[in-house]
């Protein structure tokens, strides 16, 4: 055996124990060599996953997507509706959660998805049982909760429903969708504990809102956050790679381990979209970096 | 004035007080956008600077190499002889500045440079004034060592011995060619303290050699260190992003901040190096990360 394989040998082995059970249908690419390494000790102890919110992809098909990931070592996708269509057949569904699998990526869940009626709540919810994942990432119109409560105790499906800062508003009025966290558990607090938010760090503080206060808050609530950095609190700041801009992420992933924060922290990154790559990477790393030295 | 226009000035603003005067012809282009942000303020206050070895783009010309720095906002680089020759002319070399200057990037030394005769060291000596650096890295024979001495003297250059592991062997020997931080400093402790050496972390490393306890022992000495990540500790281990091998870059930093360390500190990467470019940025994403944490 030469040494190249044998390492791959090693690595596909420790890797499959990082993710989870038949999930992992081949090694997870070029990942570290020594089953020793501090890196691989540090992935399978986290107690939170690195992932990318799918979105971040938008001008990538699934194929480019997974071989970039695979490169950069990220292991977790939430799955959009450009990859995969909603209403893929059964076969498309099988094909694509094949590739995920050969790529040593999970899906582990799907969004964002906007729900305009009760017809799109059942289309989500359906959904996202035939991809088989129990996360759903979701913006049903407020006056579609309480449809969208049955569908999680029907589907018993998570609903993280998706903040956007100061960017979007109710259609035909002056209200901003969901714009930060607080606005998200003042529509679920009192409902079924499956339904919580996507706490994105980013959004929230463009539209003031204090994503370290709202962790600490409302983290029984929070199912997957979408990280990004961004230039400032407010509407006119703009997403940059992680580190560049004011997001304090040493304070935030110390809270995250305070809080037992044990969902996804997925990358949204919006900045360069055409040529996302070299950001993504920078945040990913740096993202990487904090986390090791907050340990 | 645009909002884009007025804050690429403010960022010009604020880059220029970061950067040695007079060296900044221009903007260093996509950088933060706002004064007030975390990683402005942190790049300020660090007392290291974090740079590229020029080794790391051997496969890319100059222009190449300063358009990817721009965007990755690195603004020191060790220059390679490959990127501006030992016999550049003067206009060469004033061209080559120029180039420098317009991405907002400080050549903050040359090399490293191999020296094998006193015609060697008197070349390399000579660029470096030339060019206009106090700083070279180098590896002259250990014969010649004397003979650097008087052209450390001389010039006033500081010289910073290159370790390279167990990869060089002394030529028509079997010992090693300045294998690790130890053998530097008792080859140069007793000389002029102009030199020293640049700490190549992986490298000492895959000598079986601690670089923490080396730059705890050799830090009056260390004018410049190479940055990787590591597989592991002997020969046949290799490069890999950093945060993927073993070395604990958390501890490093912790202890560069503790000694005073305030050279700098430059990525060589040495995965991929025909196509390194996602490796460096997540190297250099993670350092900053670490970085960040660690303060």
């Amino acid at each position: 055996m030469k040494r190249r394989d044998f390492l791959r040998t090693g690595v596909a082995a420790s890797a499959a124990l990082a993710l989870p059970q038949g999930l992992v249908a081949a090694a997870p690419g070029d990942i570290p060599a020594s089953k020793n390494s501090t890196y691989e000790r540090r992935q399978r102890q986290e107690p939170f996953h690195l992932g990318m919110a799918g979105y971040t992809f938008r001008h990538f098909d699934i194929d480019q997507t997974l071989a970039f990931m695979k490169r950069l070592d990220v292991h977790y996708l939430c799955i959009k509706d450009f990859h995969l269509p909603l209403d893929a057949s059964a076969e498309q569904i099988a094909a694509f959660k094949q590739k995920l699998a050969e790529a040593g990526v999970v899906g582990y869940g799907v969004g964002p998805i906007y729900m305009k009626s009760e017809a799109e709540v059942d289309r989500a919810f359906a959904y996202a049982k035939r991809v088989g994942v129990s996360l759903l990432v979701g913006v049903p119109n407020y006056e579609l909760l309480d449809y969208a409560e049955k569908a999680v105790k029907q589907y018993d499906i998570r609903l993280a429903i998706h903040l956007h800062g100061p960017d979007m508003k109710v259609q035909g009025s002056d209200r901003f969708l969901y714009p930060d966290a607080t606005d998200i558990w003042e529509n679920i607090k009192d409902r079924d504990p499956r339904m919580g938010m996507c706490l994105d760090i980013g959004h929230n503080l463009r539209y003031g809102s204090d994503s370290l206060r709202d962790l600490k808050r409302y983290h029984t609530r929070v199912f997957d956050m979408h990280m990004k950095d961004v230039t400032g609190n407010t509407k006119a700041d703009r997403s940059v790679e992680l580190g560049r801009g004011v997001i304090d992420f040493s304070e935030y992933v110390r809270l995250m381990r305070k809080v037992g924060y044990v969902g996804s922290v997925s990358l949204e990154y919006e900045k360069d979209m055409k040529d996302p790559f070299f950001g993504i990477c920078e945040s990913v790393g740096y993202f990487r970096g904090i986390c090791a030295a907050t340990k």
